[in-house]
């Protein structure tokens, strides 16, 4: 399996997503600031792994403190937990993750400073390796959605790489394919920085699972062909509602699936959701910069100084998801009660 | 004003498309095999363009021809006009240019196979400048539809470079902008070519006209912010009852501007309808080379040996479409109606 985020000797390892798929190779961060550029400049992305990273990363950071007096370790602590939550301002795990490594500390009654960043350090990895079976579960539950024969359109990328393994929309089309449905994937390229392409692709062919590559403005004319069946996609936030943020384009996707009769699946851990939040008009949504737009690896395109417009988010009204795939079960609507009874009942 | 096309000193000479926007040079093609290879390699695109370069190949094509009998002669026009009408299979305005200058043949009573030659490119150059008067008059007339403030969103590229000059649906928008409106255009990249951020951002900035580029996936977004007052477009070809094939993406675009009551209009002169077709299920899809989706530049993003599905165009269905800008004016539902009624009155 493609591991994507790991702890090793006192340090977090990431495989470099920029470099994919062109070449495989591992950045190994030795500090929260490193960490904190990895998530900036998307070595590490995807809401559920940037979670695992920010968690790592304060682990790191507390791992690289000076001895300290409690009261000071904690002050520390939470400065740098308030520095990583600054890294991008989307996805919900990264916020959830942070909370759960404060939650922790606010909790626990350590002997000394290195039993706690130890603490800190065992459920650093715990998120990682819960983040797997989550997504096995997710899979298990999804796969259920998907039948013989289904072509499936994904846009961005919701697979290993935007998890510690084996992925959320991606884990479900795995799911799906390990209980032998024939399946095939449409792969959305994913502008502007061709998630899709250089991920999806590149995740699809490992896994051997049929895959065809389109740029995004070819989705709603294969819908017309009727050449999709379904439409699955990870998330980035997902308000009370079921309002959901995700990559850029899967709005379009949504009124496209709703016009052709095709059904839009979102697949997210329940940490993505973030029930302080009424309706995805909350959700802040990342503008980056305007380089992802007018060059590719370096290679310009537009003339010089082209204004640009680059959100990297945009946000799905609930009306338009048939269901919200996560790994308590299979969400329908209206997604406001069903995730009052998941909250309620199974500790969000 | 740009040049696109031209006929000089017994030669066709072409904007240099594929090098825009990073060098403005020129291709000089001595013989109508050198025109079939810059329309294939999209060195000239859009679809009037693309019809003057074929008329102006034909004229090139015979003057290079050796002295023969009229039968010959006549014979060897034909098979370069067949060859001709290989290059690209969606435009409608190439077989359109190819049946004028046939007509011209059949017509003529040349004294000469010269004079035959030299009527031919006059012919050429005429479809040339009367296509320069035919985008500034359906820039009048579509100006009109546009109003102070609009934000007008277009995809790909439908600008002085897809024909002789001035530009079909950009033409309207020159039109309004000459007349001192205030407009902003948003500049759809237009994937996998990205006529939008390398043409039709680079014809924006030359005339002053504001303008930001996104990537094709962020116009839903837009148009759910309230940011797109219209949308317009050109067209490849239209079909007897106002299905229109137009670049991939528009088809989307036309059910994402559907679902946000934006109005969307197609500009493009009667050589673009093609009234043997009674729907746009007969227009031919071409399907292009799978690395123009793989790679940018020669950089590629996609892992090795990734299937790609690449159409060039899709068909947006009547229904969807707002308005036809015309050089005879603006065509309304239904319009097989008006279609036919230009068609009987105007010589179409």
């Amino acid at each position: 399996m493609i591991k994507t985020i790991f702890w090793k000797n006192n340090t977090v390892v990431l495989i470099d997503q920029n470099a994919l798929p062109l070449a495989e190779k591992y950045i190994t961060c030795k500090s929260y600031k490193e960490v904190i550029a990895c998530i900036k400049d998307l070595t590490v992305r995807g809401a559920p792994a940037i979670g695992i990273a920010a968690a790592m990363g304060t682990a790191l950071g507390a791992l690289n403190l000076p001895s300290l007096s409690p009261e000071k370790f904690r002050h520390k602590f939470l400065t740098l937990c308030d520095e990583i939550a600054e890294a991008r301002p989307t996805a919900r795990n990264l916020f959830w993750a942070l909370e759960r490594m404060k939650k922790l500390i606010d909790h626990s009654n350590p002997t000394s400073q290195q039993s706690l960043v130890n603490e800190l350090i065992k459920e650093a990895k715990l998120i990682c390796s819960e983040d797997i079976a989550i997504n096995r579960q997710m899979g298990k539950n999804g796969s259920a959605l998907l039948s013989e024969g289904d072509n499936v359109l994904t846009h961005c990328n919701a697979g290993a790489l935007a998890t510690a393994g084996y992925g959320t929309a991606l884990g479900v089309i795995r799911a799906a394919h390990g209980q032998r449905k024939k399946l095939h994937v449409y792969v959305d390229e994913t502008r502007p920085v061709l998630q899709g392409a250089r991920l999806t692709a590149w995740e699809l062919k490992k896994e051997k699972i049929p895959h065809t590559l389109i740029t995004d403005n070819m989705a709603g004319f294969l819908m017309q062909q009727g050449k999709i069946d379904k439409i699955i996609v990870g998330a980035d936030r997902i308000a009370a509602n079921g309002d959901t943020a995700n990559k850029i384009g899967t709005y379009s996707l949504a009124l496209l699936a709703q016009a052709h009769g095709i059904p839009l699946y979102i697949a997210a851990p329940l940490s993505t959701i973030d029930v302080s939040l009424k309706t995805g008009g909350s959700i802040p949504i990342e503008e980056r910069k305007s380089d992802e737009v007018t060059h590719f690896k370096g290679v310009r395109s537009a003339p010089e100084k082209t204004r640009v417009y680059n959100p990297a988010f945009d946000v799905t009204p609930a009306f338009l998801i048939t269901a919200i795939i996560t790994e308590k079960g299979i969400l329908r609507k209206p997604f406001r009660n069903a995730i009052t009874r998941l909250h309620k009942g199974a500790k969000l």
